[in-house]
């Protein structure tokens, strides 16, 4: 199991948004060094309360704190949310004693509903009072953070980075959209590597752009998809003296080559989270990727493969185990992107079932068993009007799904 | 029940497509004069056959019957299916004295299939041997494109037009894409006023902007649909001589109001057929009304709307009978129109949910029974960007929805 790279504590508490007392709601991370923060965040109109604190706040050298509760996504709560947004992240900031602007929140859950602020004031003390950078601590930051999700989403990477071991551990949630009101994706990134914050940032945009931006489970965006890289430079500490002595002291930003490898890294962390979430997907029997090759440019192909993970006919054929190249082929003709539809060619899981324009005579039963044999389901689309190429990644459609966003009253 | 406009005759029969025999699979509709023929098509790059030899021949003057069948879609199959899309119109043709370039195509049903020919021959001089221009034929014309809709779509209009009686009457059907490989939306409006081509085409585009083109069931694009209209002047021939005496003379086409009336005529006609599509969608529990009001233009209402009527979260909401005003006002947000969120206000079914950017305190118990007691569901949007606006019809996303396109093989 990945751990918290040096310099990162965590810890998450059960405080009571949450009915169930057996779930965590309630999750603090702290730097103990002032730390490089940049995020990403939706680009939904309707954005809730802690995405416009983050907003404000970052880019930053000093982000100490984030604290993030699950239960009640603070969205859509007018000038009351923001403010309890503002108390949330200053509560952050005392339990570490750090500057109120230090801290950034996030929340997932119910939409509409008001933070029950004194729940999350005792929460937040109770989480402080657990910090620690233990494996046990780093899994319960990560489960206080779950809505629907079934399991934790943890991941991480050791690299060496300038001769320094490093670390890019992060932990998200996410299975959909789901009621009543359930919302939202959520990542955080910590590294003990140093960076600039344009370098944070640069390298966080990039990696998204081919992660968190490329996968679906329904379609929805939500009011609160907040993603935030944390790096504090702590690696550099381990050799001679402890963090404490030097916390004064920043350490050089990586560059050069040290700088290209933790790009690398933090875009496989970003990769592997984000897999996490439809592989997690509400209601899902199939982790679908679908991977567009033969493009006249990158966008062309992701638009591509978001309509052809996006299209439910698409989905409810894997979910019964169909290689229904029709619906593939035709998500593509209407994605809005030109191309010679008789240079298309379709392979489901390995097998060849359309070639250049027409269905091949293709063995459909063995094409079912495989579909239905496994949970991963590999669909390659290969155009001919350029190089670019996209991989998405979504979930079947199941009745389940429908079950659980339908018929959460019962 | 709408009944055929005058110098119309049709027929459905069943001739073998279909395993059922208890069901029809083949249409044929005959205009005993030379009717103007005017069509819109599917915009996915995937055409098919029948789809292909449509568009090269309208607009027209001189349309004289449309075959169509249902259970193979000649969709994806090549030169092949060129040929047998031609081979189809050539024998329509025949069976009504016409010449080959006189006859139109549709075909609705499995992709990647070629047509049974000998059965489709056969099928096309039994239904021309049962041509009528009465309520039952009209009936079996609509049954026999059917594919899983559960009721033949019939819809039409009897209109005064410069002092003569006139028929606009429509069939149509679509009720998803469905499988294996089922497909599209496919209508044929036929009228006995007088039209020239450029009227007819450009009415029939503005009708089909606010009608089907503002439908959806799952947001899947189909690789045939079609709609046609054919105007045959045949009304003008009713007071004094039967048409046969008269077959060689054109009626002078309408012009000013009584066009205009035409127009809005059709318009009707085809919102009618529009809105029995979702009325008939898979599994369908809920027709569900989008009205966007407040937009800048119609484009952006027309945006919000569809992709608040695409939303599978706002879709199972329906389904479960969840006044979710979190999902509806969120999937607006991520149109791509921008808008000021502090100024949306929804109600559903009439009851206000949300004002100006906030929650309102309302009787969620009554807003539920009150999605729950009826069948039609009414969202409305309203912004305050400008004073443009637009309707969509969809369904809601039920597990029965599910169940039929992922389990069709069992």
């Amino acid at each position: 199991m990945p751990r918290l790279p040096q310099g990162f504590r965590a810890a998450g508490v059960y405080c009571g948004v949450k009915r169930d007392a057996t779930k965590l709601d309630l999750s603090l991370v702290v730097s103990d060094r002032p730390a490089v923060g940049v995020g990403v965040y939706t680009t939904n109109l309707v954005a809730a309360a802690p995405v416009k604190l983050d907003r404000e706040r970052t880019p930053s050298e000093s982000i100490r704190v984030v604290a993030i509760n699950s239960g009640v996504a603070n969205a859509c709560t007018g000038n009351q949310g923001d403010a309890d947004a503002r108390r949330m992240a200053a509560w952050a900031a005392a339990a570490c004693d750090a500057h109120e602007k230090q801290a950034l929140v996030m929340s997932t859950g119910v939409i509409g509903a008001m933070l029950p602020m004194e729940k999350i004031q005792a929460g937040i003390q109770a989480a402080a009072a657990k910090l620690g950078n233990d494996e046990a601590s780093l899994e319960n930051a990560a489960r206080g953070i779950m809505t629907t999700d079934t399991v934790p989403k943890i991941r991480g990477r050791e690299v060496t980075l300038g001769g320094v071991a490093t670390r890019v551990t992060g932990i998200a949630k996410g299975a959909a959209m789901i009621g009543p009101n359930m919302s939202t994706m959520l990542a955080l990134v910590m590294t003990d590597a140093a960076l600039t914050v344009g370098d944070a940032h640069s390298a966080l945009v990039d990696a998204l752009d081919e992660s968190f931006h490329c996968i679906s489970v329904d379609g929805h965006m939500s009011t609160n998809d907040t993603v935030i890289l944390l790096a504090n430079g702590a690696a550099y500490e381990r050799a001679g003296s402890s963090l404490s002595e030097r916390a004064g002291s920043s350490p050089t930003p990586l560059s050069g080559k040290a700088l290209a490898d933790f790009r690398t890294t933090l875009f496989e962390v970003c990769e592997d989270l984000a897999q996490a979430i439809p592989a997690d997907g509400e209601g899902a029997t199939h982790l679908v990727t679908v991977e567009v090759h033969g493009c006249r440019n990158r966008q062309d192909a992701l638009r591509i493969g978001k309509t052809i993970a996006d299209s439910p006919l698409v989905k409810t054929a894997i979910a019964g185990a169909d290689p229904n190249w029709g619906r593939i082929v035709s998500a593509a003709g209407y994605a809005g992107v030109p191309f010679d539809p008789s240079k298309v060619t379709l392979h489901v899981n390995g097998l060849l079932l359309y070639e250049r324009g027409a269905p091949v005579d293709f063995d459909a039963a063995a094409a079912a068993k495989s579909i239905a044999a496994a949970r991963d389901t590999s669909i390659v689309l290969l155009l001919e009007e350029g190089k670019a190429c996209a991989r998405f990644w979504t979930t079947d459609l199941t009745a389940e799904y429908v079950r659980l966003n339908a018929d959460y009253h019962t």
